[in-house]
């Protein structure tokens, strides 16, 4: 019996919240090998330290924070995860990219393809415009394999992945109207990363509802370049989120006219071929609507819907953890695509 | 000098969320004289002992429960507040208006005019439809005058309060499709009421977010009623209610295709011009949007909108405390209206 | 018939939790006049669009924030509230105080009478110790006489509030072994202020229980130094404060040993007679014990209590809401006595 | 190489907090094979249906809830999970135990060795008084060996978990009174099992904090038996729960007097000779304090101390998942041991 074979990562930014799911997933993931973690204002402190819920871990007492541009990184790491912060990650990206690493990127750098989306939606110009187009969007039930040889995987955000996975079997099956689509999301507060302002405090969210980003959140971008890219035309979607208070989840409740003679069996059976084989795709029977708190903690999305007779549309709602589905358990799963592991490895 | 004229009043059906709610208000107002409660469950307990946050009032000291059937509320109360369960309340209601009292009921029960409406949204025959056609709908925006004079009001419930406040007035001025309007509602976990069901435990709603009654909730009912009455044709809303983690506070995210030639300037003109003498309504600043911190435990509601020049519709967005503004509060808004008090005794 | 003779109040430092909460209590304040609200972050910006909550007052349009230096305030206003960081505090204050005007200080830098014990607990030394021998601790409960005449009233804690007035009827009549005191506390997150630390962010706390200041709290020189002053002999006490996902607050649970042939007849006529027409003290039924949710935005202490046959100890709980009772409701409660106001003035 | 060994196992009363957690820990359990789920009210329910987070397994989709009484649950299963309430399990398990089954106890049933202790704290007598004998008090780092062997075992409470193991290594090395032991604890939601009641519901629960049980706990009953066991002497405790806003977790904040010349550094070697090589106690460094939401949804404790220089106690504290190294976690830990497992198999 021959030696499992592991692979060497590293965690550039590995104090937020999205890093701080990575090590999670990473330390008991059965293949990955966990030889550094970066973080400019923890650096020097143990994992166990700045992270006290891993302290049983071996690892998190004998590993050390050390500077994101610590030159051991190349040295010790194969495969890279970049959990920094947007405009920061694609300098730090590319260096390693050109230093032949695969990376996963879990910022929006490398998520957009054409840099003049970039521009509109991030307002500046792309630091690294040439790595864009070798970026392979990370949602592996839209891109499995371009995923499995990708240098570079581009992590899609937490909204966009509790709406593309829905949305794009109706929109390819030509079931609903590609032109009237709305959606508003709830997301828990983890979902701003682990910022520091007042916006934030416990007691600014507790209690508290609130719709934001009104009416183009950043995340429209790529929401709207992959719909676009699956049916071959330009695809404008509306689109609000709320910040609620959770610490995880995102509940999306997507609004689409249907075509003539689209039956709630029909959609069914979509979403059946659609994603009926996918590993974490949770297609919801009929009688039940998704809830936040059956997949926290999991990389599971969960999807219902409704039909309604009385205006002729379909109401998808759909359930994830914006820190594993909706962020750092789809890079393992991408993760495991690239290294040919079982996808689900580590993840269930 | 002569002595402030006060209003004997009881409320059936106190111990639960809009009951109690209704309670705290009347015990500061300075015109309502409460002289009896009703429960039950309760019946024979002090109101200080159901409700020991009343404790300080003499009167929570003084006031026993009874039970909503005792001869004596009608003896001893000339108004009556009604805080029942749907379908109990228009029995006990039927009895009293027939008795000569005036009566705000907070149940659905005379909210549907057409009979024909209550059963399809409710699954049964109205069990006093003659009643129906005198009931005037307590929304004090809305049908001020009417309210004055009503011996019956029927309160309208919170997801209601929310949408027809800000929708009525673009509908009115034509500045929206009317065919088109969509609503995203969230609502914290006293708008089931004090159900003792599992779905409303602590556990179960704590990091839990949850679409419900898709596609037709019972509220739409009364929400395209008093819709279509408006604007004179009929009027069909896609609503999706969705439960979250917060005790008290309703947001709902209402989409409507512009008309050409609205800009924003037109839509903040008709708010204005519908709203801007409002005791309650508060038009928020353009940088704004709502948050129902800003609104628990208060009678407002907060209004903000955004244009989406990209689709061209507007976004308008609304907070609410669904136990004051959504019940209670508003009942006491037609209370001060129907006793000829300032229209905000009590409520600021 | 005379008009309501009005006091002229500036706050300063209006824009913490502390601040809010003194605002919210002032602008329904009968014969309080808010005229100057200062801090330095917000300078410029008007009250309601600091807090929108406030939007419906008139006076939160009006009133802009100014530099907490601005000489204005001392010509506008004869009141002056300090709700400053510890430290800062002191040094604003002096000024005042020189100039003439009545202060409530709701810091810690004027409750300690012994520059010594200052320093032993906030490890620095007083700066303006000549003020600390005038200030009076604004207890009303304990030093109402002195209140009404002070110049320089230093508001309690939100802590020692909670556990002296349950604690001192019993030691002053020697009920209770003042050697063998233990407090555990539980605090919601505004105990904490609006301090923009990671520690206080919604995910941080959300789902967390935490002890903190373990042994030796701050607020334990104010709480020994009253316990003492009252019985004439040095008290040491065991306290223990937990930070809890509410946010606001506090449950002291103090636990002391009985003196022989005290038994909870005994404990009942202790309290009615120390607090039985105390406005604001609510001494619990037997049956019950409090719970903070029957206190949340009102300035009552809910005390409770129950004698342990097993080991002869008395256990004595309290709930107040830490921003009304434990901080600002306590501040206006002084402000009334020493303006000769009735002291529940605004307050119920 | 032989196939793993599997164990067939069933969970009765699988449908309340506990169960739900001994499902999830078994579906991922490397040798145990869960063969049945009973529950009255979910009889033939499918197991994803009632608990959809699990609808990925397929255990969970082939799986249905049957009756507790059914004859073939013997038939199937040779381990058995009783989690049903306190008394009910006692008859249910009394049966089985005389099949031949060996069996862990999640209820109080077992706990108590002398039956007039179990009259004293449960207020009525023991059904099955003979089965007392035989039962082992299922806390592994107190009784392995008599774990391992065990037919019987009746796992500890929640409470006495968090308290019995920071307890236990001080009083053995006779560092502190054993005389006056004072314990403050702080519960989440989820402690007081899947009960349908109004004290449950989420609006009551939320912003509130509130002791009960005050003070004699049923959980008493087995703190002082394990504790009196260790030392040789009657111990007696003083112990207030706190119901806090959280689903999961326990604080248990313990005061305890220090014998003379024992300082921190001999507490500290005193829990490292005790607990240093435990796979589930995880010590705190010195700086460090417990936070629950280190420990949710694991399985281990977490014990931090301070010691107190001006009254000379040592104040210890404890941060446990209630429902796992609370419940069912180690009632898996003590599956393992049963099983010759390794004792963290599918725990970590």
């Amino acid at each position: 019996m021959t030696a499992k074979k592991t692979t060497k990562v590293a965690v550039i930014g590995a104090s937020g919240y999205a890093g701080e799911e990575l090590v999670r997933l990473l330390l008991k993931h059965p293949s990955a090998d966990l030889v550094a973690v970066t973080s400019r204002q923890s650096a020097g402190r143990k994992l166990s330290e700045v992270f006290p819920r891993f302290g049983h871990a071996a690892k998190a007492e004998s590993l050390k924070f050390i500077n994101p541009e610590a030159e051991e990184i190349g040295k010790l790491a194969d495969f890279i995860f970049l959990a920094l912060p947007h405009g920061v990650s694609a300098e730090t990206g590319a260096r390693l990219i050109r230093d032949g690493k695969r990376v996963i990127d879990l910022s929006a750098d490398f998520r957009i393809r054409d840099p003049r989306t970039y521009a509109e939606f991030y307002g500046k110009e792309h630091p690294a415009p040439d790595l864009l187009k070798q970026a392979v969007y990370g949602l592996p039930e839209l891109h499995r394999d371009q995923i499995r040889v990708a240098q570079l995987v581009a992590c899609p955000g937490c909204y966009p992945t509790s709406i593309l996975l829905p949305l794009l079997p109706l929109l390819r099956a030509k079931a609903i109207d590609p032109k009237r689509i709305m959606v508003a999301s709830l997301s828990g507060v983890t979902g701003a990363g682990r910022k520091i302002e007042a916006d934030y405090l416990f007691a600014e969210c507790n209690e508290s509802l609130r719709p934001y980003g009104v009416p183009k959140h950043r995340h429209l971008g790529e929401i709207e370049q992959e719909l676009s890219a699956a049916v071959g035309e330009k695809i404008i979607v509306q689109f609000t989120p709320h910040l609620v208070p959770v610490s995880r989840g995102i509940i999306s409740t997507i609004y689409a006219d249907l075509n003539e003679a689209v039956d709630s069996a029909a959609i069914g059976k979509i979403f059946e071929s659609a994603h009926g084989n996918e590993p974490f795709v949770r297609l919801l029977p009929e009688e039940r609507l998704p809830d936040t708190k059956n997949v926290v903690d999991t990389n599971f999305i969960d999807v219902g819907w409704r039909l309604d007779p009385r205006t002729k549309r379909v109401i998808v709602m759909s359930a994830i953890d914006n820190l594993t589905k909706g962020t750092s358990g789809q890079a393992m799963q991408c993760f495991n695509l690239m290294c040919g592991d079982d996808e689900t490895a580590g993840l269930l």
